[in-house]
């Protein structure tokens, strides 16, 4: 399989990282994931624009334009040609030797980029059918906002629920909900749907920005206020959100049932009008062509 | 420079780390950095001991025992030859492809070990003089007891006492002192010594392990509770320790004299005492021989 590494595009063999790329001993770099719908990018801007927050709250700087990155990962796209994929690029800060906590010069010291692109489809079994969760604490860092590739925090919390035999973590830091091991999370009751504000506790994922905007169309009224553990046991229904699995209802947790343990009626609304969304999209793009 | 890849002993340059390896995308590994003095590595099985129980603490199971992995770690530093230095060492969970969050199944992909050594000595200027820090907030995630390679939360700390000019970062969690950005961190008061407890705020330090053995000796008393800003700044004495830098004094923070801003008394004799150790210890090393 090709892979974009920084200009190239070359078969994944031959890409050759360095064992003193920090991203490799730090972690010391950002991604992101953008989900390709019959070959064509989905919320692109609005990733990359998400990219250059990352890349500026951790203070690195990037060696090329938006319009370039843009470039390079169309031509990857092109050259791999998966109609339906996930397109996945990631920034490191570089190759800097001897092994310092200290940031390079960015003067001196290249960022690293590398980028593949992965065949997904969307999960409908588990959208139809909804997914069983457990409750893990939050343990992560409070830069959460950051999409950084120092992600062990997130692998652990997804681990914790694995091992009880979950399929997700619902993460809870001083008893307030505040999403799942890599997706927004969101709670339904009464009508109106509830999630954790933006700032340091969550990512400001791109899928719920879409949500904001699809759910004002609907008429649903949405509270971005941070909910308890208790409140979301007694919600009628709950979901999480990214950018590959779209919205996945979640029907239990800690093997108690959300609502009646069946995905919601407003968690289908949605799920039905970010569908929409997307082949409209996919279409205009079509007539563009 | 020659390096260890997994039991190869081979040149830097021919080193092909994966992009997929989950080191470089997920942060998912741990380390340890050992010191070397006259050809010895200093406190080698308290090390060893402390990587085995970061493994434990990601469920990583390794692939080698402690005595596989030391005779590996001293075939290298033979191999190199570097009398005076620091041998670094990272296992990541390995290549595993596509990428997902997951832990991979250990059965089927096997740990990736990287250990490479470079000279280093005695900071001893910073020792004599003493350094300025500044304090920074402490937004690391809630398992800073694992040595893990997702370093990214460390660096921007240090990062941060760097821009304000400081020479090092004093982190502090809801008021209470944590430790530096990659150092435990105590304070004298009335001929006391403080440092914060062990737990999931702190990485248990080595060569904290060896003051508390150390400062028995010397009949100091030592008490690890968690003291505040407000404390640290009455002191009458701080310093830091860590395996490379040993202990070196802490004179000022946010440009507020610490005592009457020199390297303090107990500080010194500490110091003194741990150098004593690591002679002795190299002493008793050669006589082996």
């Amino acid at each position: 399989m090709k892979v974009l590494w920084n200009e190239q595009i070359i078969d994944e063999s031959k890409v050759k990282i360095d064992l003193e790329d920090r991203g490799y001993q730090f972690g010391d770099g950002i991604y992101e994931v953008i989900r390709i719908y019959d070959g064509c990018m989905y919320m692109e801007k609005e990733h990359l624009d998400r990219f250059w927050e990352s890349a500026q709250k951790i203070r690195m700087t990037l060696p090329f334009t938006q319009v370039e990155l843009s470039q390079r990962l169309h031509r990857l796209a092109n050259e791999v040609g998966i109609e339906n994929g996930r397109i996945y690029f990631q920034v490191t800060r570089g190759v800097a030797k001897p092994r310092l906590h200290d940031f390079p010069d960015s003067a001196v010291v290249q960022p690293v980029l590398l980028a593949d692109i992965q065949p997904v489809s969307r999960p409908s079994v588990k959208q139809n059918l909804g997914i069983r969760a457990g409750f893990v604490e939050d343990r992560r860092w409070l830069h959460c906002d950051i999409k950084s590739i120092s992600l062990l925090g997130n692998l652990l919390a997804l681990d914790e629920a694995k091992q009880k035999g979950f399929e997700e973590a619902v993460l809870l830091r001083e008893g307030f909900v505040t999403e799942a091991s890599a997706s927004n999370l969101w709670m339904v009751k009464d009508g109106i749907l509830y999630t954790h504000p933006d700032g340091q506790l969550i990512l400001p994922g791109i899928t719920k920005m879409k949500i904001r905007e699809l759910t004002k169309a609907l008429g649903i009224e949405v509270k971005e206020v941070a909910f308890t553990k208790k409140e979301l046991l007694a919600a009628d229904e709950c979901f999480k959100t990214s950018s590959v699995a779209e919205i996945v209802p979640i029907i239990e947790i800690d093997k108690q049932k959300i609502g009646d343990g069946m995905p919601g009626k407003v968690t289908k609304r949605i799920l039905k009008a970010y569908i929409e969304a997307i082949n409209l999209f996919v279409q205009a793009h079509r007539n563009e062509k």
